[in-house]
């Protein structure tokens, strides 16, 4: 159980990161969606999205995760950022 | 234009760093879930997935994300995490 209780706490450790990481790509794609909202651009991007997803499917790869997961997470983070965008555009701002 | 190919950069260098603690933190539950199929435990453990929300819920505040996000998140991976569990449970291992 003493072994448990050390990987939980790696496990808490990396989750800490996880969310200030997070925290500061929502601070950049906020700034992203100002610009977008500012030029009246669209909140997405196909093309650059593409391009994300084969990008972090292949550093999945590399760092031994599943790249059919590393896709579902990309996806799972742009759908909230669209949100944000949408709700920027929404409100002029 | 040239600010947003700024922003972009920045958004790729926190994604590369999120896929690479992403697959460190799935090395750290693989080995919990290899534990817990040896000792015979459920795959899920409310009383600690409680815990983690409430202090990921906090660690969100601190870092100005949405607290509703980061819970959202923690859902998102521990059904992944718990897939994961079940697995390596009807696997015998």
């Amino acid at each position: 159980m003493e072994e448990l209780a050390e990987l939980r706490r790696s496990i808490d450790n990396i989750d800490a990161a996880l969310i200030h990481l997070l925290a500061e790509r929502f601070k950049n794609t906020k700034n992203v969606g100002k610009l977008k909202a500012r030029a009246g651009m669209p909140p997405s991007d196909p093309a650059r999205e593409k391009r994300q997803i084969d990008r972090l499917r292949a550093l999945a790869v590399e760092a031994d995760l599943d790249p059919a997961f590393a896709e579902k997470f990309l996806e799972f983070i742009l759908a909230e950022v669209i949100q944000h965008h949408k709700n920027l555009a929404a409100n002029g701002s």
